[in-house]
């Protein structure tokens, strides 16, 4: 990495690109407060963690964030991303009034409101991709991308998460239920963004192992940084629970050699260096 | 039309194919609570209106049910109405209880699982259709689908629907509630079924026609089935109420006329026809 190679510098100008991306998406919804509504929680900002794991893997296979296919692959995710959020703040699912010190879309409109703003974010991610080209590398990121979010990734995790496989009491179980959750949408990122970037099989393996890597170190680091070793059986089962502070941060370390380790593989990875370090220390 | 040409006959392994099909791409769902969640409301049944028009306009092109992208698009659209329908049925929509003489998703689990169901239905719509090739014709697929549905077609509908922008006092305002929240996904069914078929643009425009006008026959016949002129100003509006049993009758047969005029220029509209003609006298 070049020593000069600043995140905050990086970051900036393609987290407005992305908005901007979303924004043109969703103009001109009608009725009138639909399209307010629909435009609220991606106004409500957020660090676009997912987006910009995806420019910087199609950076690292040598594609910029204004290929077409690129911007549409990091908005589309943070789209998904996005709606996840929406549907998880509802009363039915964690309840949250607020987000982001804003108050959630059920709470400022109505819990009807939000399930069709979600289904709106969730259906658009996909119709933004498809209406990118060429059609041979588009639709390969439609398939990845609904792989991630449905029943196979991050639904399924929600699933699991509301109890409906019972109650999560080992480190399979966690596992499973984050790799879903949260894990299967961030591997995609990486993978998206690497194909969208044009990568050969070998590059797109790589990306492929480094964003597994980060998605499971990413749920770690949360824990660590919620971390409450004292909390008993009471709250949901965390890494930290289960492994201690000490033992959790080993993993999320190991995790992280073995993304970048993945990540030697590819030419440009400046970007996707500084992001998987930025993983552990963060909580976004 | 072929004298001997009947619809059920036709319509009968059509919709054990598309039955099939739905459950095997909902197939391994974990946990096994959600995969019995997922699979409800597909095992409910239903006339399979939509998957038949996409079926009908593939085989009026020269394309039979068993060609895998006719049969994904044919499933996917499906799978979209079944995931309206059960985030419709939640308490902060329509509030149902029963749908088919079953309890609905959020009454046999909760609402919860039923705003998780319905997003993984969707979310495979896409998937589905991503997973097949070739990919210059799956890709138009995957846009029109989602067009139809989200914010620009059916989750736009609805919106108009739960009042998000006034009452609907005219036929101006009642035609784009229902072309979104009705009219367009049975549009986009019958041209996703013409071009997964291979349709020459010609096709594909004659097809586009058909389906907007059946969009729009389709509720003005729901309405003529519901009709009760006498309700006054209580109950949601309806063409009935606008034009009356007899003009809103007269709307819809100038629809069908429509229709059918527009499939003369396909070579094997018999079951379109058909099912164009069972638009006006069914409810589905």
């Amino acid at each position: 990495m070049a020593p000069s190679f600043s995140l905050d510098d990086w970051a900036g100008p393609r987290r407005a690109q992305v908005d901007a991306w979303m924004r043109s998406r969703l103009a001109g919804a009608a009725p009138a407060a639909f399209a307010d509504a629909l435009l609220w929680p991606v106004a409500a900002g957020g660090k676009r963690y997912r987006p910009l794991l995806c420019f910087a893997a199609a950076e690292a296979v040598g594609a910029g964030p204004d290929a077409p296919l690129v911007l549409a692959a990091a908005g589309a995710v943070e789209l998904v991303h996005t709606y996840s959020l929406v549907h998880d703040d509802l009363p039915c699912m964690d309840d949250d009034d607020e987000r982001r010190g804003l108050p959630t879309v059920h709470k400022k409109w109505s819990d009807g409101v939000a399930v069709l703003v979600g289904d709106a974010l969730l259906t658009e991610a996909f119709g933004a991709l498809a209406e990118c080209g060429p059609a041979d590398r588009a639709l390969p990121l439609v398939a990845r991308l609904a792989q991630a979010s449905g029943h196979r990734g991050m639904v399924g995790g929600q699933a699991w998460d509301i109890g409906l496989g019972g109650p999560i009491t080992d480190g399979e179980g966690l596992v499973r239920l984050h790799r879903g959750k949260t894990g299967a949408l961030i591997e995609a990122a990486v993978w998206m963004g690497a194909a969208a970037g044009g990568a050969n099989p070998g590059q797109l393996d790589a990306a492929a192992r480094a964003g597994a890597a980060l998605g499971v170190a990413f749920q770690i680091a949360d824990d660590v940084l919620d971390a409450d070793e004292d909390a008993g059986d009471s709250g949901p089962p965390s890494y930290v629970k289960l492994y201690g502070v000490a033992g959790a941060r080993a993993r999320a370390e190991a995790l992280l050699a073995e993304a970048t380790d993945a990540l030697a593989a590819l030419p440009r990875a400046d970007a996707l260096r500084a992001l998987a370090r930025y993983t552990l220390s963060r909580s976004v």
